[in-house]
């Protein structure tokens, strides 16, 4: 018995028109074959989102053949089979002996994949830079030290959207922007941070407009005292009358992601919280006004930087990245010097969290895409403090 | 302003003892500093809970200082100062501007403190192959070719745990179990597994015996018709009638996870599972038995594999791993073959999830530590197929 094809949330010319930008690049490139070991790349090309990027595994792409092959452990095969937009015959797997063994590992049977494919007389590419050293060691010794290096190869490709994932990062994005208003129903003096936690997440993974998350992303919350830190999750302690709290969440749909920060203040916000609001506020306006195809990252980010100083107020972070599977995309930075231009359909998070002191921040953002001419925000939660 | 120090977990003479181990370590080997850089380490070292992992980040130990040195991007810091055991100058950062920056990152800062530290003139050990190729050449072109790999050599010294850890494993079974106990409750025929996950989810959250779960780690609702696979999250789907349920999850208290695996059926379970289930526990049960300190991991998993084969059943994944923070310790494995010899106060997930088909597998776990004589269980949902 096989297990049946699963729901495939992209239809097959999707990933066709995906694998088509690849090859173009590929043969841009002068290249025959590639590897690809990025688990969010590998979900961009095969619709794979099994958890099991702690073992080796990839993804090999030829000139010569229509669909990749992807190659899993034995025991995650089945997980392949039913998510792949591929053929049964394009998943294939290495023998559990070759996990948590000291002497040799997945990626052994993947090079001898890759030789049988012809690798040895092929220019081949591989995301080299991203695995470990230890990996990346035997890729080079054993298709010799020609192999090119292609990270963020594909990741690059990802930066511009189509209209289908568009959409689930519009779903997506309907889902934090519930989680958000969870939160200002469950944060109240006395409740422990775990469980207003748990109640948000519970939210995030029930989803919304009866489109459930398809798996949870990066979720943070820091509350005072602790509002001065960006990448924690709920501590062990309760609000108090006069907390703040900044919340950095993301719905997901099908692996795609649209984050989203606000803050929260128990009681009246003091004036030095309302006065860091309204500055970002009014930057973060700017910013999106910034947005249109042909500005550059740079441009953003400077015109966030620009009125939020005329108000004496600095932002040391980035004002946001390129946005899409498994969160953020290490390509383009909304900051100063990054002069990749806008494209229509480039996704970002507008990411404002500003942690002024050790003791001290405030968040907002937005995810949004750039139309033909402007700016789309996916995101809707209002842009104010949630005063609870 | 400062952050204040935040709630610690574990006493300073933990860390320093823990220390102590890794010195010893280090003089056995000759080596006068050392860089860690894998996350989990960091955590034992060190106290630090951040998710800050996807930027360069480490800790830095010389044998002529007590504490260790922690170097993080800037607006993590305040979490580190937070979380750390340390004094608040063993906290260092390096800008943002190193942050999504195509020229250089964080590890050009920390190799420069390295060389600030000496290390031009010591003996230095790097966890070489646990970092990617593109930061390993880094290390290697600044430090010299000298320098020795370390990946793994902290990580052998989280598998015996101090009774300490043993009771934040055992307050995180606690919550495992009271997971599992929640399944029970909210699996029903037409619910979504989204809406089931979300409760169990928001029960591993809010913890067990008042004591809430730190953080998330793995979920995995493998439920018909995936039931072969191992590694994927809730699916867009529903349980109907005569579905059968794979859980594999695991609650956190303060970075230490307790994994735990059972198998639900909606109806009465099918003789093909009800056999399965039988044969996996006698093994399960056989295995037990065999642990006590001298003996190997190999001798616990065969103990499980002839249990099971003589009862007509294989199993082609390993038996379990080392268990601890952030779950996988990449250590000892439960596999025939793997001549580590069991000590007490050894944990372990003991991982009988056996996928037998692309369409069929059953799923059942303990974390179990090594006492003196025997073996301590430390989770206790019962060993049954829970009927619904």
């Amino acid at each position: 018995m096989t297990v049946p094809k699963g729901f495939q949330p992209f239809p097959r010319s999707e990933y066709l028109n995906r694998l088509g930008r690849v090859k173009k690049e590929m043969s841009r490139r002068g290249l025959d074959m590639i590897f690809v070991v990025d688990e969010h790349n590998i979900t961009y090309l095969t619709g794979y989102l099994g958890l099991s990027a702690y073992v080796p595994q990839g993804v090999i792409i030829t000139m010569a053949e229509e669909e990749p092959l992807i190659i899993l452990r034995q025991c995650d095969a089945p997980a392949g089979l039913h998510q792949c937009f591929m053929a049964q015959d394009r998943v294939i797997h290495y023998s559990e002996d070759l996990v948590g063994n000291p002497n040799q590992d997945g990626f052994d049977m993947i090079i001898k994949c890759m030789l049988d494919l012809g690798a040895a007389k092929a220019s081949v590419g591989v995301e080299l830079t991203a695995m470990s050293s230890l990996s990346a060691d035997k890729f080079r010794k054993a298709l010799g030290a020609k192999i090119t290096d292609i990270t963020r190869m594909v990741t690059w490709l990802r930066l511009v959207k189509s209209d289908r994932e568009i959409e689930a990062m519009r779903e997506a994005a309907a889902i934090s922007d519930a989680a958000m208003l969870r939160a200002a129903e469950v944060i109240r003096p006395g409740v422990r941070e775990a469980d207003a936690s748990a109640e948000i997440i519970a939210t995030l993974i029930r989803g919304a407009n009866g489109k459930p998350g398809s798996r949870l992303a990066a979720f943070f919350m820091c509350a005072s005292p602790r509002i001065g830190t960006c990448h924690i999750p709920w501590a062990e302690d309760e609000f108090r009358q006069a907390s703040q709290i900044n919340l950095e969440l993301g719905g997901v749909r099908h692996g795609y992601v649209s984050g989203l920060m606000r803050t929260y203040s128990i009681g009246k916000p003091s004036d030095r919280l309302q006065k860091m609001h309204d500055i970002q506020v009014s930057g973060l306006e700017a910013a999106l006004e910034a947005i249109k195809p042909g500005a550059t990252c740079s441009d953003v980010a400077n015109a966030f930087y620009s009125t939020i100083g005329k108000q004496g107020l600095k932002k040391d972070t980035r004002c946001g990245y390129a946005h899409g599977i498994g969160w953020l995309e290490p390509t383009a930075s909304l900051r100063d010097g990054d002069m990749t231009v806008l494209e229509p359909n480039m996704t970002f998070h507008m990411m404002l969290g500003n942690w002024v002191a050790d003791d001290f921040g405030h968040t907002i953002s937005e995810t949004f895409r750039v139309t033909d001419t402007g700016v789309d925000v996916l995101t809707s939660a209002p842009r104010d403090i949630f005063v609870l």
